[in-house]
């Protein structure tokens, strides 16, 4: 919130410097304002001269604001995604002709292959990837005044919003979106599909790595995964904290949907207000998530072997749809295929 | 269901015709085998000769058949929002210069127009049109097989996947989607957010139309809006429908991510199952929101008489920003300029 | 709602027959109307004479209505839910003994019984089964005219309230309850609850189920759980369908929260609307499900030799927090006495 | 934490005493561990000796400190309910007798009195308070050890569990409920009900409050309701959040239900993980709007001459429904009866 009032300070000719100054804001003052704008803009006009803020709404600095962290956050979670990446591509094309057994509704189906799992993993984590690099590239500065009219930007106002968005890196959307929150929806849903994502890779990594299946393996890491009771055993934390971050995004996301259909007048009477805290539980799950994501599948222990055999002795079953046959990998259909479509979509990025 | 069938019959060489049959399937049997595919083939290969259905798996016909739905729906809801389009467009320009009080956190705050308002409810129009026109046409078809590798499918199965497609329209993604859902998930958001705009409409006008406000009302029509026991009661309903479907959209659209990250194994446990009604109340909302949206605005009786009177009345207050003044029309802002930009948009369109 | 229409006439004193009449109401008259009541009305005015409707708001008439729809799936839900509970009963009696691994975070923890896991799924069901009692002995009659004061109603309407609620075997609350939505409430997070509790034993047996452990299956019965392309398959559909409805309560019950909270004014603008189609869905989630879930655990098969021989095999790993040992039979602890308490409790009912 | 592993350590015969001890957990180990107990369990034994911790399992200490945690809220909530519910017994008493505008989706319907609408809020706290007392008087402790057995408890297990209990103040519910989520939903409904009764309230209060109907107005207190940009206003701060919180809760329960129909095998595998986050808010919501909500109904002021204005001017629609009039004083109904129930209700306490 600093940075947006230290832009918006310079858009008024104010050449204000405050680097390291970090405010202390009474959250007694911050419940009387409604939102810490107010005792932030009393702090900044005690500590520099000329003029702030003026011009401004305080949602116009905490809808900034957010889109700044949203921003970082982003870039945070690319950046993990890649790995998951890297490391999903590298497992589909190691594992295209490791043979296992297909589960549908929970029973034997037909034969796949790991590769081919670990590339329709791959799919949803290129396409989050692709979404979140359209909604950072389009995070738009708030810039409206009182009621979303610049009334009081003395200067020509819609280019004093463009400067502004100039000066934070963000976009300016043409209008303020005071009462019109796509922008924080599609920033959400774009946030709630990276968890899908990750999420049901977790859910399958769970259940492969049971230990009457045990096709797969969360890697050793000295000190993770204990118990406070059971020496011997090493639960696979990683997935399990994945898998309970995809389980809390969707409601996180319909909070903002909620808060969307109801932004009425040119500021709302609490729609805005609930949206804080949804927006930031949603992107503080999808930062460790990620993070845990990415360290879940670089060191995967994946059991070809087991796989393997476990295909073989289910063949009878496997292969019950053609008719009948002992050799899982002769009835494997387009797995090849597909795995090679996504790993040129992925090499071609 | 019937046509996804037909049309995969006639991938098989099968020139099936079928147009006018529709099956009656007995709801024991539905249950019994989980879903309504199963029954639908028996009575399919009772009716017909030649091959139908071999290669795909229920899942396949069932997700197929609701994206066909789907594009019927979305075709229903833009034409409905491009009448919304139209109705507020007229409305942005009319009353570019009709002031009234802007109001914020339910209290007056500076002054506004009703163009202005009228132009911020188009850009949620229009950004929802232009998101539906980008998911109708991506609508995939679902083609995998038992386990997503088409293993039954004697010929090129990524051809006939393709062809599969081309027969009904569809997009063949390069791959099966049965665990991952983001096909579905893009148009549920994309849907929610079209209940997110006509929501906030709905809910403003709700607000404008109270009667100590008497802004705006929806237009009469005989035998709407009617009380059961209040004769002279003119309810606006339209508002009232379109309000509340803004209050279920969020949740239904929660639900399809939700079954997104629990989209397990290669074809889930229940996930699956549980997108269905999500889906369908959803687009149900959706094209009966859009079409009650719709006559809403074309409808609507704005008062500009009544919007002035109030502005000059507040003029205290509107104006207090500014440091006091008598006449609300001259402390706009940038409203004109909002009101062209959003016209420029929905006129290049 | 013809019930309720007739129930009122009586208090009002005509003694009203139309037992077989089904309306037939225009679809486009209950959009115009908001409601279905208004048409209704006209109809049944047309049919009977006498007064009729009079005093009632159509809130007071689909408000009760629902309640007694609500009266009717409670019945049937606790019908199935005692079914449940005995072969539940059935299940941890006969399998005390049973010892099987404990899992905890997917990985082997240390033994436990069968006996135990079905007491625990037991203690869900007949706490669920206490809450819908309670629930449906209070199932409040709405009755409070245009604006919740009953001003139309001639004679005493405390009086005439009270005798509504008689004919219909609900209770009147003492007020209307139009804009205080806990009566709904309740109703759905007691539903939802019923959810969970068949949810989670649903997933415990997809689990269970799985052919790598194989430890539980669902009976077979004939044309059960096929699969339309493979012909050995045996899903297990009703633990998948259950486990879905399980997946969907929870936004449904959610929504009827939000509908409460925005109950405004003195009949509400769009938040009572919302409630239908959620209450709805979840009493069909909740009559189904229960009723597949009696099926279930009256059917299902119990591979206690399985689990016997799993346990054994794991010995290493089940009995390492005791320090070792070769017999989980030998670290069961209290299970044996958890058992017999919730046995005691369903006994003692 | 702290003080459940120091009540089990006396269960254990262990006298520790660490009543000042802050034990300081390093993230990266919480996060290894999937949950902060082993760290904590780690600090501890560093800090005392004798046996600690021994027979639990993280579950146990987790859940018993987070009812802990959730026995001081609801003491709070329901002081701050209590201050609410005096303060809206005198409004219904004062205001009995003053008439205003009954209005339903948001149109005149019938009179009704202010006395009558503080009545039906009062009904919604009277409740929540007695469903907060209830949920308080039985929050149960967790004990189950490793996988609900309580295997490692050498002495009589249950006699320990209840000693557990009776040192935490703590119910002990004669079972572990590591998988059994209903006393979590149980106390989540609760407090979700909670939010829903202020938060209706809240919103009418908005309403009521709008320039344009000026019926009631938020005490004025020297800098709250400030806007950062218009120095004349005063927002209705209180009741914005109230409304905020009330937006938010419903989906925080849906969570809470969520995890508990996921709740799967001995201990689950990220729905226990996903619970936290979700109690944790909404406890605080329920803490924070109900000491809001006591502060805005204190200092409510209530404009019964303008109430009485608009109704006098609006007798012709608020007396159509009787067929005319000019006192809407005269058409109440039985608004007064209701009244004066709540109040005996509330006075019987």
């Amino acid at each position: 919130m600093v940075s947006v009032e230290v832009a918006w300070a310079r858009v008024l000719g104010n050449p204000v410097s405050v680097d390291a100054w970090v405010p202390t804001l009474d959250p007694r003052e911050v419940e009387a304002a409604g939102n810490p704008v107010l005792p932030l803009v009393s702090a900044l006009r005690a500590e520099v001269s000329g003029p702030v803020h003026t011009g401004l709404t305080s949602q116009d600095v905490l809808d900034s604001a957010l889109m700044l962290l949203a921003r970082e956050v982003l870039t945070r979670v690319s950046a993990d995604l890649e790995r998951v990446a890297v490391a999903l591509a590298r497992l589909a094309d190691e594992h295209r002709a490791s043979v296992m057994a297909g589960r549908t509704l929970t029973q034997f189906a037909v034969p796949i292959t790991f590769g081919l799992k670990a590339a329709r993993w791959l799919v949803g984590v290129l396409d989050a990837l692709d979404e979140l690099d359209v909604v950072s590239r389009n995070l738009p500065v708030q810039c409206g005044g009182a009621a979303g009219t610049l009334a009081r930007v003395e200067s020509d106002p819609v280019a004093a919003a463009s400067a502004f968005a100039d000066h934070l890196g963000l976009v300016w959307p043409g209008m303020p979106w005071h009462t019109y929150r796509a922008p924080v929806t599609r920033l959400g849903d774009a946030v709630v599909r990276v968890c899908d994502a990750l999420g049901v890779m977790a859910a399958d990594l769970l259940t492969l790595g049971r230990p009457e299946i045990g096709e797969v393996r969360e890697g050793a890491v000295a000190g993770r995964g204990g118990s406070s009771t059971m020496p011997h055993k090493r639960n696979p934390v990683l997935s399990v904290l994945v898998n309970s971050a995809a389980l809390q995004a969707p409601q996180l996301g319909a909070q903002l949907h909620l808060c969307s259909a109801r932004a009425v007048d040119e500021r709302p009477d609490g729609a805005w207000h609930a949206e804080w805290p949804a927006l930031r539980s949603l992107l503080e799950l999808a930062v460790v998530a990620a993070s845990q994501a990415a360290e879940l599948v670089e060191g995967l222990e994946v059991h070809a072997d087991v796989m393997a055999r476990r295909a073989a002795e289910a063949a009878g079953e496997l292969l019950a749809e053609r008719g009948g046959g002992t050799d899982p990998a002769t009835y494997l259909g387009a797995a090849e295929v597909f795995v090679d479509d996504v790993l040129k979509r992925w090499e071609s990025r």
